[in-house]
């Protein structure tokens, strides 16, 4: 493969990529909200159409998943997982340019859904554009899986993959992520933390109460609410469900030795974030390293109840919710942990306290050894110029579990999104330069693929 | 004063006062989110113009006071305190109107302060309007201080009437608020508890963060929030601010007696808010109404922080605030529980929870046999057919102590409200026929007061 050819072309066609990246940034598909997902799912069929793909839209029960194949030279087959899914782009009046109308400024660009997942999507399609460009074929078969769900927890991806098997089947999966770190040095994310995500409702009342008439005589559901939170975690960060941690495997001696690699992300953290310290006071980059992601966790995602604008309101909320997530590590399970949930409140008094499961995953990880791990690394060398670090686990989640327990697939990382990406968070972005890198890799992947 | 004419023209022009009222209703003046206030002190003023009474919109430092005095036969002076600022109107979707778009609907007008005092206020106009038609002029002077910050605690109100003791000077106060109970009989309402309105706040860092990544190791607001409110209160509704109850004295046997004849509650209650029972499982009618209104409190009014739309967003909150009030009961007072709440977060690891103090009374009480009282009951009589029950304290907080402690005038209560008027709640209302029973109560009072 002349990929001296491919490069050019990527590097002659930013301006063309990154004007159809913008147009898919511009169509909301906001899961959790249920907004533009049938509209950002055609529109991600008709550019894998426009490669030369064979395309279906299929049905999940949920958002539909987007499955595009195109043969190439080799018999290998390179599986792409995205999702076209987006994070609610809440909270707005913190974003300097608004979510969905993407914007360049100062080498980077601006957009919910940049970094966290479409960004890379389009980035993979810059890539074999660049390599039909230069060479008419792909080296290797290449599968696209875009699914529409990721970010609510790929709630019905599970049953699609195990009754696509065949169809899905492949040698190597690339994860929608990827990219470098805070230092500009390129990594590889083999495993990913599990999820179980909740919603805890109370409600006392069938209207909000002045709080002067029942303020010591009814039951108010935001007191309920905390209350019941309380117990879930202590101020020293232990989470106190019954057998939470009976599973919890801590990391192997050769995962320790990758994250002593890493560099200390001591006062990086505390200056981007300007956090007053870590929890547990830790310090030692090595412990804030493995606390980071071999740590389950109880993390309050939001809470609401009663009146929220300013000033006062002498209100006895009726109903108050919080936005629960639980880090899952190897080997807990979300089964697991919603049912020491509902067993924790109900013995601790509050089985009136509602549970809504928003979904989950099991943690699952790839050996970091694994030869594709190394063809991950080597596509990277002259890319990126640094060698690549490889991260045996990290703090996010997704349906990693899905890909190894009924594809089978090794997953190997590839992406444009660094430090500063904020995905999650308002002003999302991705670096352009870090966008051609991306497709450089991307494309390196491929013909290593092919020459397997 | 030939009452026969007052009340003929009472219920002749019923239509013309709602009409006026609803003018006034229509003009938002939420002082909490300061919208609507100048424009609404303008509009009071100008309707007690109409009824050839002097008026000032007095500066305060807040909203304005609009002062109006009229003089009348005797030489006696009422004073009427109303309010012509609002709660918020949210929740706006539990509206089945619009909150400032008023609405009759079965007998009732329904919008926000038609209860909670803008009614109130129009009604007195409505009951001169009468005296005025039938006689000529009002029987004794009557002086109207309706401020603009009631609903957020009064906050300038105590120097405005330290400062102008001379001009507010008078006999008698009707207070803001009055009418009838559950079952229909007149109430006397004599006494409010005060209140301490906080904003909790925590913040942990600079932006919102994907909780993936800092979950296990960076500080979360949310948490911060919830673990501080968790030491206010346990659950068995203990508040537990050092020295909270230290200041706190039991009802008399005169105000308990009183008490004693209020109607069983229980029941009432249970069904119209659809609750599960009452705190502390108090089921004794008079046990609910001492705890109902002897009981200082301390309620969370309001929880917000992180995600709060539908589905997942998996985000570690950088910032969580709660509103908490605590009400007050005699001789406890808003500057000593402020103080109590900062030495009991920072006793218990909290120094970075921030208090907001939101405003604050003491609580204050008219002796239920004061002359005033009786008179006001008098003025009952024929109005509602049902002797008036006097009741020595209420749930509720105002600034009464500052015309009490600077105006030495006892308070009496008169008004449209009844059981289904949900002041501070979405659907407030009021019954049209109570506000024509509440014009004629007042304008009795003036009577009375002029044959004094």
């Amino acid at each position: 493969m002349d990929i001296k050819a491919v490069d050019r072309y990527i590097e002659d066609n930013l301006e063309t990529s990154i004007s159809e990246l913008s147009e898919l940034l511009s169509q909301p598909s906001v899961a959790a909200q249920n907004v533009g997902i049938e509209e950002c799912a055609e529109m991600v069929a008709s550019k894998l159409k426009a490669r030369g793909f064979d395309v279906r839209i299929m049905p999940t029960g949920g958002s539909p998943v987007v499955f595009g194949e195109r043969k190439g030279r080799s018999d290998k087959t390179l599986i792409a997982y995205d999702h076209y899914d987006v994070q609610p782009p809440e909270p707005l009046d913190l974003w300097d340019s608004p979510a969905f109308e993407p914007s360049v400024r100062d080498g980077r660009l601006y957009a919910r859904g940049a970094a966290d997942n479409k960004g890379n999507f389009i980035e993979r399609l810059y890539a074999i554009d660049a390599i039909l460009a230069a060479e008419g074929e792909l080296p290797c078969n290449v599968k696209f899986i875009v699914e529409g769900e990721e970010e609510i927890g790929s709630v019905h991806l599970e049953p699609f993959i195990r009754e696509n098997q065949e169809l899905l089947s492949g040698d190597v999966c690339v994860w929608e992520i990827g990219g470098v770190d805070h230092e500009g040095v390129p990594i590889q994310q083999v495993g990913l933390r599990g999820i179980c995500y909740v919603e805890l409702r109370s409600k006392t009342a069938n209207q909000d109460i002045h709080s002067g008439l029942g303020g010591s005589i009814f039951p108010n559901a935001a007191w309920r609410l905390v209350w019941a939170l309380a117990t879930l975690k202590d101020k020293d960060e232990n989470i106190l469900l019954p057998g939470f941690y009976e599973d919890v495997i801590p990391p192997t001696a050769r995962e320790k030795e990758l994250l002593a690699q890493q560099p200390d992300m001591n006062e990086y953290y505390q200056e981007k974030f300007d956090l007053s310290g870590f929890l547990k006071g830790i310090k030692d980059p090595l412990a804030l390293a493995i606390e980071g992601v071999y740590e389950p966790t109880c993390t309050i995602c939001g809470l609401t109840s009663g009146y929220q604008g300013e000033g006062s309101k002498t209100v006895l909320p009726a109903e108050a919710r919080a936005k629960v997530d639980f880090r899952l590590v190897p080997n807990q399970t979300p089964e697991k942990v919603l049912a020491q949930l509902r067993t924790h409140l109900d013995s601790h008094g509050f089985k009136d306290i509602e549970i809504i499961d928003l979904g989950g995953n099991p943690p699952a990880k790839t050996d970091p050894d694994h030869p594709a791990v190394k063809l991950a690394v080597k596509a990277a060398e002259d890319v990126y110029e640094k060698p690549t670090r490889v991260i045996p686990m990290i703090g996010g989640s997704g349906p990693n579990f899905m890909f190894q327990k009924y594809l089978g697939v090794p997953i190997i990382s590839s992406g444009a999104g660094d430090a500063e990406s904020r995905a999650h968070a308002p002003n999302e972005s991705i670096s352009l330069d870090l966008y051609v890198k991306g497709a450089k890799h991307f494309a390196r992947i491929l013909m290593l693929m092919g020459q397997d």
